[in-house]
């Protein structure tokens, strides 16, 4: 099926201009030519001709292969890059241009890749630019290894291996070297690197219709990056069997493109070509590194992993393997300012051994927590209290389950139910009573092991941030202030990683008019029973004024008001149940003692 | 249309796990923690949390936004990242495992995208880590303008603005700060920054059909980056009022989304989606920077354009703005060895000025040139052989035409008929003929003017390299071995930059047998004219057997060999019927004289 592909574009013939203008200004150290956008030539913006000392590195030819070329100029990389319009060739003019704005006393090298376009205006410009007295010397680039070996040089394209001979070059340039031991260091780099594509999608000329050439399912093996068609069609595979099948052709000793034999230390790229998500290169360069070294014995000792040379809007990757001895990985690694020249990747360890997990700071862990042979005085308190309220969430259930029902997915009820039956079987194994912060901490665990979703894991947080209170304050003997306080914190962090606040019309508004009333009584001295029981008035109270609220977040905020306004939200009457529950067993154990 | 995407990938299940293997390979400073890939936290291979003595950056979510947010891990940016399932937050205990394992005495930040689920898991191993005695504070980033203000935080998605957060943290956490100093940075980043995105594509799940959402021709405005609908469709405008819109909303003074007015300095990003090739990127960019400018009144002092926030394959892109004073500007241009966080984007200079366009260090231009008033004696040769052999090439033109329309295209004779009257032509207007070589320059320039294709260039290649050689041989008289070298040269040059060698079936095979002849004659000290007239010899008999030639290279090489046996190649014959010429006029002067 033709269609028109979607681009982020104005004018289909000002793509190449504009792309320019938002390349320097998104770099402040690269720069176009005056001429522009007629002449379109990116340099770097710090060097000048007349007083620039070392060797200049130029290459460039057709646009649409984004970042390159334009990305890689920068210091240790690129002098300057010549952009011709979407797969075209340059004009001779503006490759003598950009000549002449970067070359010094050294000369330059003009790295391209090997189409005839290039190499005849590239080659003019070079001509004529030596007879303008320049030294000029150019490397012509053919790394493809897709199709079968020819007498001439014609048949190799210039594909993402040109990245690797542009940075071997650049870091020469920058060390001081010769134009004739740059151009020899290109050349060599040239020799040991081949590449192969696989295509998942053709691209798209801007303000073109895209050719209907690949089917689904299918997918073209050993393309070019100008939208001509691969070496041959396939069905698509898993990308483990493409890279396999890419790498077995690349190392091909029938074709011996590149001269690296089993042994051979090499450095890999594995490249997207436009329209490829990272995550999808990364796959392939992880079953690349294996393979090379598992099946064909090769030391790789870099990895560069991205989208460096494109073909438009194109989904697929390219693979390129160079044979690089410590020489050329010195080049690699050197340093370069050119913005899309990946780093990190320099400085292989030999192994990756997994960093060890680490485990829990805490001496004492979920498994080794058990119940007391013999509980004290606050021990048998606090079971008594825990008890209570769960016994009042399970009771709870139906009414719950049916508030629910006009207002959420109607089990809240059973969830809660759940959650305070785990906390009931729990407490009778394990729970070390006569710990209360520890006890509290169980307490969430318990709920978050058989309550999915929100409200398990909001109080699951609730008690881990009472337990880290209660532990802060620590006191081997939990004071009524101390409870205050973890009350607090565990509002606090619900309230922060829920995204709630009170008359939100969640359970908070049950627990902050507790906690505030709480608070305010025994700062005040009242007595800590009396303060208890009137904070979970409070907690009622405020459970029940959510009828009038609108809900925020969750499930209910897509109810209507109307609605809302018969029913209170379970989530706050479920607290302040349990909450006043709690209350009344301190105030009968207290008064009955 | 739905359809099944394409993707690099093996098991749909695998994708993340894949993902982080292909990561670590790729760089060398990343490394996993044991329990991959139950456990899938990337953290960086050179601390340990035992000794590491600065703030913990962490951060993290579902996958398939990379490189967000593994990618991001390295010194001065982000200690660890734990990553979900794709679109999934990552569970509690994966999120512990990372803190505890670069968490130092310091302390660690958790930096959040405001959603529910990313909310939750990492609040609760937060407040599990604090049970655990670590500092750890959060700060949840939601930076999405597309939606209207809600009155609670939930409304806010985590959009590509995180990233900026990560920098600003990570950062401060390299200068050394506490964790309440690096959290209140972070807390500061996230409310000064606003992120909208426009989407030209849904994107697909791993081993999913993609929906079909989007009709041809529409996008959606504001989307979020888990493959949830926009908050607009529309139809598909030019990017530059895509640009503005998007633009328009995030600085929009009703929602007050930052706190960004006239006169502020900002810094912008532009992020593409996943399948979002550099180009239409730097588009976006090079529109959006003089917007904010002149429409918005702001001082754009950093751009970063690439893909750092994706979602799969997503095409499109998102604008991500944030106010930045100097402090935060100093966060983001510190250093960092984050593999994905721009390079080069730093120290922006006020303003662009193209740099000059540079002239010719020629003094004398094809402009300047003239006929002299006066010929030499070796002038008026020089003229008389130049005519000689555009004349046979010009009475060749209907054999030349004829062979072609064997082996080619018909046309050799009327374009290389064009190129011979153009130097007729030239020659008597303006070639300065006293100068054999500037003379030689001079009509290379004459036959590109008129000649097109790759006939043309290469001419113009063989006169410029031919000229350079005479100008390197620097004598002001030309003897016969300056003119055997410059024909060496410019065969050299035509064969280097054209692909084409001996036997390639080329105008080579006319030229090199016959410039071996002259340089084999020259230097055994023989007659110079004897010598040009029996390499003349060898020109036609080199044309002549290119009959028994396959061509390699040009429209040739898709002729079959019968036809190739009885047709010399028609280039060949042109270069020996004009070598010819020449040799005989000189030999006519000389031998007359």
């Amino acid at each position: 099926m033709d269609f028109r592909s979607k681009k982020l574009i104005n004018d289909p013939n000002d793509v190449v201009t504009e792309f320019i203008e938002g390349l320097v200004e998104t770099y402040p150290r690269l720069q176009y030519l005056d001429g522009f956008p007629k002449v379109k030539v990116v340099l770097r913006a710090d060097i000048s001709a007349a007083t620039y000392d070392k060797v200049a590195v130029i290459s460039g030819g057709g646009s649409g292969h984004e970042p390159a070329h334009a990305g890689f100029v920068g210091e240790g990389m690129l002098t300057a890059a010549i952009c011709g319009d979407v797969f075209a060739s340059p004009p001779v003019d503006s490759i003598l241009a950009g000549i002449r704005a970067v070359s010094g006393s050294m000369g330059c090298l003009l790295i391209v890749k090997n189409y005839t376009g290039d190499r005849l205006n590239f080659g003019l410009a070079a001509e004529q630019a030596k007879s303008e007295g320049y030294a000029v010397e150019m490397v012509i680039v053919g790394d493809d290894c897709a199709l079968p070996p020819p007498r001439g040089i014609a048949g190799r394209r210039g594909l993402a291996g040109t990245i690797f001979v542009h940075k071997v070059a650049g870091a020469a340039a920058a060390a001081g070297l010769s134009l004739t031991e740059v151009a020899a260091e290109a050349k060599q780099a040239s020799e040991m690197v081949g590449t192969m594509g696989v295509a998942l999608s053709v691209c798209t000329l801007p303000g073109q219709v895209t050719p209907d050439r690949l089917g689904p399912g299918k997918m073209e093996l050993g393309l070019g990056i100008h939208g001509e068609p691969g070496a041959a069609v396939a069905d698509l595979q898993p990308v483990d069997i493409m890279v396999s099948h890419v790498l077995k052709q690349i190392l091909s000793t029938e074709t011996n493109y590149v001269p690296i034999t089993r042994g051979s230390r090499i450095v890999l790229m594995v490249n997207g070509l436009g329209a490829t998500p990272l995550m999808e290169l990364m796959i392939a360069a992880g079953k690349a590194v294996p393979v090379l070294q598992l099946e064909h014995g090769l030391a790789v000792d870099r990895v560069y992993t991205g989208s460096f040379m494109t073909s438009l809007d194109m989904a697929g990757f390219s693979i390129t393997v160079m044979k690089a001895g410590q020489k050329i990985l010195n080049r690699l690694d050197a340093p370069t300012k050119a913005p899309n020249w990946p780093v990190g990747a320099d400085g292989r360890p030999p192994v990756k051994i997994p960093v060890p997990l680490p485990q829990s700071r805490l001496t004492k862990n979920d498994e080794s927590s058990s119940r007391p042979e013999q509980l004290s005085p606050q021990g048998y308190i606090l079971e008594m209290v825990i008890e209570a309220a769960a016994t009042a969430v399970i009771n709870l259930r139906d009414c719950l389950n049916e508030w629910d029902s006009k207002v959420g997915d109607g089990d809240c009820g059973s969830t809660m139910f759940r959650g305070a039956s785990a906390i009931l079987e729990d407490m009778k194994k394990y729970y070390p009573l006569n710990d209360p912060a520890e006890t509290i901490k169980e307490t969430g665990s318990s709920i978050r092991k058989v309550m999915g979703g929100t409200s398990g894991i909001l109080y699951d947080i609730f008690f881990k941030a009472a337990y880290a209170q209660l532990k802060a304050d620590c006191n081997p003997v939990v004071t009524p202030l101390h409870w205050a306080n973890a009350l607090e914190a565990a509002i606090a962090a619900v309230s922060k990683y829920g995204g709630a606040s009170a008359g939100y019309r969640t359970l908070l508004d049950a627990l902050i008019p507790a906690s505030s009333v709480l608070k305010e009584k025994l700062t005040a001295g009242e007595d800590p029973v009396d303060a208890f029981v009137v904070s979970a008035e409070a907690a009622v109270a405020g459970a029940e004024s959510t009828k009038s609220m609108q809900a925020q977040v969750g499930r209910s905020s897509y109810v209507s008001a109307d609605i809302l306004a018969s029913v209170p939200d379970p989530g706050a009457m479920a607290a302040a149940s349990w909450y006043r529950a709690a209350a009344l067993a301190v105030k009968d154990k207290y008064h009955a003692s």
